[in-house]
């Protein structure tokens, strides 16, 4: 060993002792005739004070920004206490040292505060990772692994490992595939999830199986996609939605407390997905704050069982909201005097490209009670009353609204609502919100096939009450138009998200376990039996054998970590991240392979022009 | 919940309970007008009891082998008890039973004593995992796993992921390489071990990191190797061999403990390569027991220290040992009596091709004290006693004495041993041994290229006492045949392999940290500049930033789950194995993919005939 302690560890009551440390020099300070080292370690930083008879051994050999140093000395107690880290008592009085390596400068301050661009932070992650913001999120992904692992094997799930080398069966994303050089023209692919592979154990009999596991998806990157990203996945024998969904609120839970000491004592709210997109206009809405839709126009079709309030906006001839299929009202809470620029940033925010609307219509509710709106030629103070409690505003507060087509303006008016609550400070990071949306559709309409695709999976079991409607009817859509009056439309699924702070941090779904019913998906997804055969038979074979029913869910470990860190950004949870083209900066991959390797692989470049 | 408790779980105090399980049906046995059948899980098996009241229902819903069953009744206190299961004394006694899941019959039966062949079991794979031989093995694998976890967790170990997706350096074993659609033209790798990354993490001063990782090798594989195997992967900072050997003995005695409860009491050995070679001929020796080689003739320049005991078999003219280069004697306890035929099938035996010995010489030591010979011709008996005393032969052993080629022979007499070993029941699957094998050759000769290749990895650090000599010379060999005179020949590496049972478990080294030291490896393997900024510029830049001393291991997760499981066979600890041909028989991978994949990344098949 080169050290007798690190440099976390030392105290007061350490005074005297002779002790040998081991680090990085985090800084050098020359005061007249003594030196003052910062050393740094993963554990911490042990201030060294270099006396006057070090100097010529310092001037012969001089110390630098992030040198490895090894010194031996005695712990003095420090006459001026830094009481901001646990070390700050005492001081280590150098004896001797020895420079273990030096370093050139670095091409970014090692520090929170950092002046790295993130190109040059990925092109040297190496020295990003010693950064303290960076290091800590890597501790904190490690302390919410260990606490999974911790309440998952209290609860008897195995850790089962599954194979990375399986068999392409594109459904939905693209897979990463590997070609196979001992059986010439095959691939590999890279699994997009574990999902078959967990059934199958189940189907084993292994009752409760977790793994914490790389999955591989060849998607094009959005920020915070990463070609390959890691998943808690699990499955469960012998349950039902309850069932998964107590288990895993305990999980989270027991995160919380095993990470940030947080007793999550709430109810964890539950909401269908209908009422998410109602209330939210998301389906995985934030709900740290209220800022409720008010849906005051809406087609008929998309929430039957919703009353129609139109009449609140209708009969004054504001063409507008007369035309449009949906109409939304939002209360923006203490907006009422935002001045005339601040309105038309909001305007301008909801025009955005990305947004695409065509404009915003205020009413602002005085403090006093009266009304002040762009609309006021068309309604009367009593009807921007009524528009205003039905979005319930309070006296200053201001009301947005959006008019149009019913999936898009549904959208903006949850993307404003997010707007906002950045805006207004809303979305506390450190403050934890959690809440399932249940009762997903199970299928969604896929306009340029004209057919339907699994919202979830295609392993997703409807609800028992929907079975017999997915069994007895042809999942052949005749009119597209008219797709929503499919009675495929209307089937649920036994499907449920986790949703944390506005983002989707787990999933899952009770599993079709019957083959004749896994057929039926398999067909309503527009397999033939040849297809169904060829990609999944391995799985309708088992189904044979004594499937027993089954559930499970699996949670995007890189956000988990980041969300609980307090973050959006899940870069800085990954050691070695890929940039927004799935390129390793930093050892510069992917690269150029061989003629050797294309020979013994038997395959070849067909570049496009 | 579709049950109230297990399979393993009811006990003689749960008497009169009302409970509920679910699970498989291993048996059906009718007696008269009641059927029994034993219910199986995960947990164990719990026995049923349907009385007359139950027959109609039976026999509108037989239950049949694997019939995925739930039921609910009352527990009972068994007349006829089994001692043999936990759940032994009692029997639930059914009020009633649904069937969740028919079965249609196994391919083959689900016992211990399958009747299922190799093909067959790895085909329905789901099926072979029910078995409880096959499910003990898993849970064995998962206890090593957190065990492991938490005796490095305790010792200040961080699992920190690396990337899967990384660059094609094949430095020795061919890489699978994956076709980025992103980046035409260009590939990734999958890593053959996290090496590179987790020196970075090092640099980066995580002090002290592991992972439980899958690794890949593109290799021909032999029975026992896997395209995609596991890695218990260390590194750690500031340390020297010393400590490396100290903690992870402290790691595989924790693992003894808590999966086998051993106490692992004993000092384990240690011995250098050269040692092992001289002692054993295997550089992973099975010290389970003695059987020692006696080194009666060999080339001066292979044991330099080793004093020369020739002169006991020179001078009587017997040219087969006059001729060869090496002679080596092991004596095997108690054979002395051994028939003709049965000297016969141990000379076929090292005559067979693998072995390619021509022949084999006895000395049987007769338990009177005298000798017999097949050479008796030439040896007088003195000359026996004093070849079997160099063999340690006590009266009744048989003395087994090899000669021809110096890596041959030795390289026989150690396979004899162990085959004699087996043959003896002296390779006991319940007992465990322990060894270090130290300072390894930094490097190996390769003879097709004429030139030096890193014996463990380019990163090995030579012994501090060769870092001149490696530095001072040029690592060209001028005369091929004489190689081991050459100054690289001498070179001892920082390297350690633990053994267990005359398996390699784990093997790993002190690292270069030193740039300069780190070039002048990579050219010693006959990289240039430019491909070394190529391959591992990331590497040699990060060395100028502070790199630590530092050093790790590597433990094969899959082998060291076998072995403590008492077998050599590594598919059986694995969940979904792949043949021989690299080839998963269950979901038939790898496959064909589409035009539409081929499209995307622009590659095309180039098949040769």
């Amino acid at each position: 060993m080169f050290r007798t302690h690190t440099c976390g560890e030392i105290r007061i009551a350490d005074v005297n002792k002779e002790i040998t440390l081991a680090g990085w020099v985090q800084t050098v300070r020359k005061f007249g005739s003594i030196t003052f080292v910062d050393l740094r370690d993963r554990y911490g930083i042990t201030q060294l004070l270099f006396s006057e008879s070090l100097n010529t051994e310092l001037e012969a050999n001089p110390l630098g920004r992030e040198f490895v140093l090894q010194v031996t000395g005695t712990v003095n107690e420090r006459s001026n206490k830094n009481t901001n880290i646990p070390t700050g008592e005492i001081e280590l009085l150098v004896s001797k040292f020895s420079i273990l390596n030096k370093s050139a400068t670095p091409p970014f301050t090692i520090q929170d505060d950092t002046d790295g661009g993130d190109d040059l932070r990925m092109k040297y992650r190496f020295l990003d990772l010693r950064r303290n913001a960076v290091k800590k999120n890597l501790e904190l992904r490690y302390a919410v692994g260990r606490s999974t692992r911790n309440y998952l094997h209290e609860n008897n799930f195995m850790d089962i490992e599954t194979p990375f080398l399986i068999k392409s069966t594109p459904e939905g994303a693209r897979d990463f595939v590997v070609p196979s050089r001992m059986n010439p023209g095959q691939f590999y692919a890279l699994p997009q999830s574990p999902q078959t592979f967990k059934q199958l154990l189940m189907v084993s009999g292994y009752d409760r199986y977790y793994q914490i596991v790389k999955c591989f998806r060849d998607e094009d990157l959005r920020a915070d996609r990463q070609p390959e990203f890691t998943q808690i996945d699990c499955e469960m024998c012998f349950v039902e939605q309850e069932d998964i969904l107590q288990m895993f609120e305990g999980l989270v839970k027991r995160i919380f407390k095993d990470v940030k000491n947080i007793d999550y004592a709430d109810i964890i709210e539950r909401m269908t997905w209908q009422d998410a997109m109602w209330t939210y206009g998301n389906d995985k809405p934030d709900i740290r704050y209220e800022m409720k839709l008010a849906n005051l126009k809406f087609p008929a079709h998309t929430f039957p069982h919703q009353a129609d309030i139109s009449s609140l906006i209708t009969g004054v001839d504001f063409k507008v909201f007369d035309e449009a299929e949906t109409v939304i009202a939002i209360a923006a809470p203490g907006c009422s005097e935002y001045t005339r620029k601040q309105t038309d940033e909001l305007t301008e925010w909801v025009k955005r490209p990305q947004i695409g609307m065509k404009g915003l219509v205020f009413i602002k509710c005085n403090a006093d009670g009266t009304f002040k709106s762009s609309v006021d030629k068309f309604y009367p103070p009593e009807k921007l009353k009524a528009i205003a409690e039905a979005a319930s505003a309070k006296p200053g507060d201001l009301v947005l609204i959006l008019a149009g087509a019913e999936e898009k303006t549904r959208k903006a008016t949850s993307d404003l609502r997010l707007h906002l609550g950045q805006l207004l400070g809303l979305r506390k990071p450190a403050e934890f919100k959690l809440l399932w949306v249940l009762d997903f559709p199970l299928f969604e309409y896929a306009e340029e096939d004209n057919r339907w695709v699994a919202r979830h999976h295609p392993f997703t079991s409807p609800k028992p009450s929907d079975i017999a409607t997915m069994i007895d009817n042809n999942p052949a859509i005749e009119n597209a138009a008219e797709y929503l009056k499919h009675p495929y439309a209307g089937i649920k699924a036994n499907a449920y998200d986790m949703v944390l702070n506005g983002n989707e941090i787990g999933g899952g779904s009770i599993r079709i376990y019957q083959r004749d019913l896994q057929e039926k998906m398999f067909a309503a997804l527009g397999m033939d039996k040849e297809e169904q055969q060829h990609k999944f038979g391995f799985l309708l074979g088992a189904f044979e054998y004594g499937a027993p029913p089954h559930g499970g869910i699996a949670f995007g470990f890189d956000r988990l970590c980041s969300i609980i860190g307090g973050s959006e950004g899940i870069r800085d949870f990954i050691a070695f991240p890929k940039n927004n083209s799935g390129r390793d900066m930093m050892i510069d991959a992917p690269g150029a392979i061989d003629d050797k390797q294309f020979d013994e692989l038997q395959i070849r470049l067909d570049l496009k022009d």
